[in-house]
């Protein structure tokens, strides 16, 4: 199935089945969603697995009752760094340059620049531009997901604050930013699943210069 | 080609050999982009496809001279709406309700609550919103790119107030978020093309629960 066929097929399916997504699928999920690039490789954002139902279910409650965070198998939760720091860009690149066989100075000059330019934004400036990094990797991880023929329904109607302290995701220097639960499709209960997909005429989105 | 193997081929391209990507090819990176999802699916966003070398090399001058824009074929821009209004929002609906053969009052509800909750934000907020909606276009479309073995080098670094400016945006109620060169890989010439491709450990970017 090609990419444009996955996404034809996939929706923000309103209501799941229960079954549970096989690991391997979304340990591929997660490894596209990994391999997904960002703003000078900084990929300054994780990815919260929950499976347990209790947990589940109290995030649900700070969803607006959004059931497929009940019904999926696995919830995405997409959270961003709460800020750039130097420590922390610093480690990415004597991260790399190890990977790379690279001396710590070959990336001396970037990273300066780098952390001139984030330090001179506001902490609420620096998670937002982390927090559209994310965006790229829940873009890939739904690509992802379509391919495998696993439902995912992206979701911002959340109390993003609540959730934060609900993970203690402060401790870790996180803001959640997106939810994806993963799971199935109910087809008989799914009052979205037979209404056409729609899209803005494709000769309005695109303007060619 | 699986997508995860398309997304360890591709890489950050700093030197593009200036062949053309074929139509048909940039064609389907267009409608991957067009079929991602969005919040409420509303889209708010536009891709704008530069071809006019006189054009690419003005937008090369605003963003570090980065010579990706000059080589490459199609320059994709994406500018999200800078603002949401009412208009905009009922619009949408209006369209889908005509696509899916509904009653324009099947999604009155949800429109009236969409527009209590844009109109009460500001415009910035509402302009940050839009913006990341069109990175998850953005992830598709690479993912889209990489598949069909297309080269493409998202940017950041350019200088927005002015690239709004060039291509007169603010007409068009739009603000430019980001760039996306496409074309291919100079292999001689391209100093990251050979370096390890590296991420994060994926045990520290999954935390479960």
């Amino acid at each position: 199935m090609s990419l444009i066929e996955a996404l034809n097929w996939r929706y923000a399916t309103k209501k799941m089945n229960g079954d549970a997504v096989p690991q391997d699928k979304v340990n591929q999920i997660l490894e596209a969603a990994h391999l997904a690039p960002t703003s000078s490789g900084l990929q300054p954002f994780k990815i919260i697995v929950v499976t347990d139902p209790e947990l589940k279910a109290k995030i649900a409650e700070i969803a607006f009752g959004q059931q497929q965070i009940i019904d999926c198998s696995h919830l995405l939760i997409f959270a961003a760094w709460d800020q750039y720091t130097e420590e922390k860009i610093r480690a990415v690149f004597a991260h790399a340059n190890a990977e790379r066989g690279l001396p710590a100075s070959a990336t001396a000059d970037y990273e300066n620049g780098l952390i001139a330019n984030v330090t001179q934004r506001t902490a609420e400036e620096n998670y937002q531009h982390a927090a559209k990094q994310s965006y790229i990797s829940l873009g890939v991880a739904m690509a992802e997901a379509a391919l495998l023929k696993v439902d995912a329904t992206p979701m911002e109607g959340f109390d993003a604050q609540k959730l934060d302290e609900l993970l203690n995701l402060k401790a870790l220097n996180l803001r959640s930013t997106t939810l994806l639960p993963l799971g199935y499709r109910d087809v008989e209960g799914d009052w979205l699943v037979n209404l056409k997909k729609v899209r803005s005429p494709l000769t309005d989105f695109v303007v060619e210069y």
